[in-house]
């Protein structure tokens, strides 16, 4: 275990980020990173033959030669976006840090790896260590809502015997694909049998939020139950991407509940779905804390989904800048903050625990 | 700069804690400590003579003698609940630090001592890493709903303009003493006299609230502006330590402004009342971030300060037995989460930046 030397005053050079994945959330956050000042965009790495060799945010020009983008511009950091399942960005990931970089990744399983396969997970803690580098998987959701903000809460409390909490949030500005595994547009039975084909699986991140929530504050759960309700229609909802008719399913509302000996303890629901508002449902975050004390908190309309996913991932990267080497979750770094001045002001404005001045 | 072993696998012994200062808030902590598994209360040490020598929490007796209290009971923690300012609790601090122990302390003023002497808070910080410990202030206000969670909600925004909250709360709990420094039961006429003289004072904390906010995020504030403006009544309210009459003063209306250049950043508002529902005022705690998104988040009712600033406290101890030597601030910690199982398991389960399975 080596041990990093804690970085006194400010860092001159600017902080170099590759963006790898460059769909609707990788340009988002490379857009982004061109804009925050002690920032420098240097790569941007995307397999898309129609993206590759075009210039991206920055004018940076999109390359499809992973290895050679970052030895040649050797990042701090790479942002990963390319898929949502830990078995997929493993290489990347491996790639990435034996390039000298740290890894933050909006693949939804990486927010809790070891839920999806503890075997990977651990691969990369290794490799990550090895490196003297920091992986962490952000997001909205899984990363904030229903997770992080979720402990935070907690973290007033002097006991808490139940967590339930929604995110009821609106699919419009979601595409084709999005749109297709929440089942929008399907009838009743095409959605059910979707849902047993796994094409059509809502929401994907319950088993890494609970899984942080529980380990965070000590619960030991012993049973997780998932459950796809369709949400059917009674108008019709036209959208972007999609005009749903009265009978058809307009989305999809998953729940997840976590239980330890026949006694629930944290109940997540997430319906998803295109213009709930058709219906008079309000979109909203909501988290409610049975315990000492009591804690209603509601954010109305919710934090949307996209932007949020594309901000925290950049504003993790002054984190991971100086966490400790390894794979990390959101509930182990402090918390995240907007970057709204000099990327390397805020990096270096913590030292040792705490602060130098 | 010495470099801590991170530690693997369960830590054996409880983690000890003594609590100095036995009043309304250390003796909450104190019985905290007793009903959580994996801690143990070593020694309450309190100067008061009324209490000394007789049991407190878990049939500890209460001390006077703090040197050889803390070098006859080892504590890993020091919970230090004595004064509300940097002044008052260096001292305290340092003698802890001696003897071996990471201190976390609810004096508002510790939640970024910076602020109010930059010289004191630099010995501490020097005394914690000698030592090798860690030193953190914290609690609900400040330490959390106007600065930790507002920094945590900027996290998921690509940019902020404009950060507005407020926490209207309930004095009706608190005793004689606080009620005089919100200027409760006094005229208009003695509250602007009680503000001039020093004796009213309203909250405690905005200057570390905005501070801790704008470094977190990387603004430079150059005018925080102050205002105390008392609540006058226009009912009878009538609460267990205080009765106003009509044209009395219920609290104060404490506000504070940050600006740079001109231009409003921050704008935190405590009105501070007896039994605000008196005249229909709901508590709540408000936080409306004016950014991309933009972020409306509100608890109802707010989060009580006494319950909740004792919870946090204990709540924080696992994470400053990890942080790396010196004076923390709750920005550069990992988010706070309660305790609910054996503190040494969630102490233990971070050791690098991630996470050991």
């Amino acid at each position: 275990m080596s041990c990093r030397v804690p970085r006194e005053g400010l860092r001159v050079d600017p902080v170099k980020v590759a963006v790898w994945g460059y769909g609707s959330m990788g340009s988002g956050m490379a857009k982004l990173i061109v804009g925050k000042p002690g920032t420098e965009l240097v790569a941007i790495i995307d397999g898309d033959p129609a993206k590759v060799g075009k210039p991206g945010a920055g004018a940076v020009i999109v390359r499809n030669d992973p290895d050679r983008a970052l030895a040649q511009t050797r990042p701090d950091v790479v942002l990963l976006a390319t898929s949502s399942f830990v078995a997929d960005v493993v290489a990347p990931i491996e790639t990435a840090l034996a390039a000298g970089a740290h890894v933050v990744t909006i693949a939804e399983e990486m927010s809790e790896p070891w839920a999806a396969d503890a075997g990977l997970a651990e691969r990369i803690n290794q490799a990550a260590r090895r490196a003297g580098r920091t992986v962490l998987g952000t997001g909205v959701n899984p990363g904030f809502i229903l997770d992080t903000l979720i402990i935070a809460l907690t973290g007033v409390c002097q006991d808490v015997r139940y967590i339930e909490a929604h995110r009821i949030n609106d699919l419009s500005p979601y595409g084709p694909t999005v749109l297709r595994t929440q089942g929008v547009g399907a009838t009743p039975e095409e959605f059910e049998r979707g849902i047993r084909a796994g094409e059509i699986f809502g929401h994907i991140g319950f088993q890494q939020s609970l899984r942080l929530i529980a380990r965070a504050v000590g619960w030991e759960m012993d049973e997780v139950k998932e459950e796809r309700i369709p949400i059917v229609s009674r108008t019709r909802r036209e959208a972007r991407h999609v005009t749903i008719e009265p009978g058809q399913v307009a989305g999809c509302e998953h729940r997840a509940v976590a239980s330890a000996g026949g006694r629930e303890l944290i109940r997540l629901v997430h319906p998803q779905q295109v213009l709930p508002e058709a219906e008079g449902v309000q979109t909203e975050d909501f988290i409610h804390i049975e315990g000492t004390p009591e804690i209603k908190l509601t954010i109305r309309p919710e934090v949307p989904g996209g932007i949020a996913t594309q901000a925290i991932a950049v504003n993790m990267i002054p984190k991971v800048l100086q966490a400790r080497p390894g794979l990390a979750t959101m509930a182990e770094l402090p918390v995240p903050a907007a970057i709204l001045g000099d990327i390397r002001s805020i990096a270096s404005s913590v030292v040792s625990g705490g602060i130098t001045r």
